[in-house]
């Protein structure tokens, strides 16, 4: 693990603090923050995901803000999906694309109130895209990163935790939906979201000069629960299918070979960024699908691939794998890819390069788990 | 320094494997790619620079290429500056800015041709906000990132060496000015530029499959010069004034507030986007102005500011600083800073917080050499 210099180029998250004293042992750069990916235990950060409760450090999980008359109809073009029966307190998860329809972001839109939308990001400079096509296209509206950096726990405690801050009511949020709210005069947006099938929420704090607090207040009444500190989980987001913008994509990736076709909507009266050229992928059929793999025996473990690998099937190269891990659920070594769709289609059997070896891999759907 | 994990979504560059053989040890992510900034003796990687030549792995500097009948006028419109007397083989600097002046980055713009240019770009998405502003715009070109990464030699005997790998005819390339070039079949674009001022070229590798046979290449023909491995020089750019785009700037910076008023072409007739924003900033007078200071007596050495520090004077916050180290060659601690326009252009004295406590700093215009 290459080490990396710290330098003001590459901000802190209002949790970075906190995260270090927790023991933060590796890090990955998102959004141009240091992001917490492990506290040097990586079996018990899952254990605790799967069975208790973990504290994520998700600040670099960055909000692109759309504020004003047209912050709706901006949303609109700026999304891939359609919006027009959307409400206030709710999330939707959407694929935004270019004109090509290539996959540039796959943030959870959230709409506060009928002037203002966040976007939820993963990792790319999405305020210069929304910027520029609010200004450009004359939309009456101001696009802005706010102060608001999300905190996850994440876990099959994570409901009872929430129950005990904020109140019962949080049982009756759906998936994405959220409300804003406070705690101990901390304001925040409390959503029932979160980058793992394992249920949680996240608390976008409004206020950067808090984050330490806030993460030592979920910490102290995390305690009953055993929760503990932990990151995005590698192994069990393979497990879950769950896409990671930009390492599971390439720049010509269209939303369809993301995993995302049931989020964009083509037969639709709405307008958006790429339509047209999405129309297309869906009437030709897309080349290539996201798909699981397992892979046959025991793969070199830990196996944390540093770019795409190929994959091969009849002697030439049909797709890459994104991630690779062993599932302790699953007692298997499994693996994220992009291969081309007939493959996908018939579960075909492929081979992938391992550093000790070609491996034989099956075609299986998402999720595994 | 946070040990980072390798990931697909972080690149590596083409020259990677060179310089990890080369014995790097420590990294920047740079444009969501590894770039080393170090290997190992920081005091000979500075004297190499300043005293014979160096080898930069600066293949994180990537370009984003318009291509098509339109490429002039929008290179323009993205350009605070009048290019209408630029011509083909040449380079300017540039400020891209938003709509409210904001500086975006910071590139080298290079036209290849009349219908064919590249931003040589800092660190940010710019291929978000260039395709955007093209296609919303109806221009009539196309706006992709094309395989071309830097490779830099810097240094008093890097036109040396140049000349004996391409001929004396790089003596007549006037800064930022470049040609099209190859070396032994090898695609490149020989740029007379870096990001340090003691000279020297930028070869634009144009084929990613031949980052390490290139490394290897200039690093055979320049042991007769004492090349070694370095990089983009913290030390010699804070003598040097040399502006890093988002570790010294803000995102509310404006380019007066970056040093970069002399490349700001505000009366002309070319429009631009953020033109009516930077002509309102120069007839109010920027608020604040990137400057050097000398501060007093020895600061920490080494003392990698990890977030922007605040200046004070008369008791309040006059400005940050973002930059400071020791100068072999002034004997001084110096610094890089925004500060207050009139602090600056009455050369102040003011406060800095160190980990030693509280130092007096003297404003000093830049460069210091």
């Amino acid at each position: 693990m290459p080490p990396v210099t710290t330098t003001p180029r590459i901000r802190k998250s209002p949790f970075y603090d906190a995260t270090v004293a927790a023991g933060a042992t590796t890090f990955t750069i998102y959004n141009k923050m240091f992001m917490p990916l492990s506290y040097g235990d990586l079996a018990a950060e899952y254990d605790r995901l799967i069975n208790t409760v973990a504290l994520w450090d998700v600040g670099c999980e960055r909000q692109v803000e759309l504020l004003g008359p047209d912050a709706g109809r901006l949303a609109q073009r700026l999304s891939a999906r359609d919006l027009s029966g959307m409400q206030v307190g709710q999330g939707k998860y959407v694929a935004m694309c270019d004109h090509d329809g290539r996959l540039l972001n796959d943030p959870i839109l959230m709409k506060l109130d009928e002037k203002r939308y966040w976007f939820s990001l993963a990792d790319a400079d999405m305020l210069l895209w929304c910027t520029a096509v609010g200004r450009e296209g004359g939309f009456d509206a101001d696009v802005s990163e706010p102060d608001v950096s999300p905190l996850a726990i994440q876990g099959p405690q994570a409901p009872a935790l929430a129950a005990d801050l904020f109140g019962d009511w949080i049982h009756d949020l759906k998936y994405f939906w959220f409300r804003e709210t406070e705690l101990n005069g901390i304001p925040l947006v409390l959503c029932r979201s979160g980058w793992s099938k394992q249920g949680g929420f996240e608390l976008f704090l409004q206020d950067g000069a808090k984050g330490n607090e806030l993460y030592e207040g979920i910490r102290a009444a995390g305690t009953r629960y055993g929760i503990g500190p932990g990151a995005p989980n590698h192994v069990e987001r393979v497990e879950s299918g769950l896409l990671s913008f930009g390492g599971d994509t390439t720049p010509d990736s269209n939303p369809f070979e993301a995993g995302m076709a049931r989020y964009v909507d083509t037969a639709t009266e709405v307008d958006y960024i790429g339509k047209a050229a999405l129309e297309r992928i869906v009437a030709d059929g897309p080349k290539r699908l996201f798909t699981g793999l397992i892979l046959e025996g025991e793969a070199p473990s830990p196996w944390p691939l540093a770019e795409r690998t190929p994959i091969v099937a009849g002697g030439r190269q049909v797709g890459t794998l994104s991630a690779v891990v062993h599932s302790p659920r699953l007692g298997r070594t499994i693996g994220l890819a992009q291969i081309e769709t007939a493959l996908v289609e018939s579960a075909a059997t492929v081979e992938v390069k391992s550093p000790t070896g070609n491996l034989h891999a099956l075609v299986h759907p998402l999720p595994f788990i």
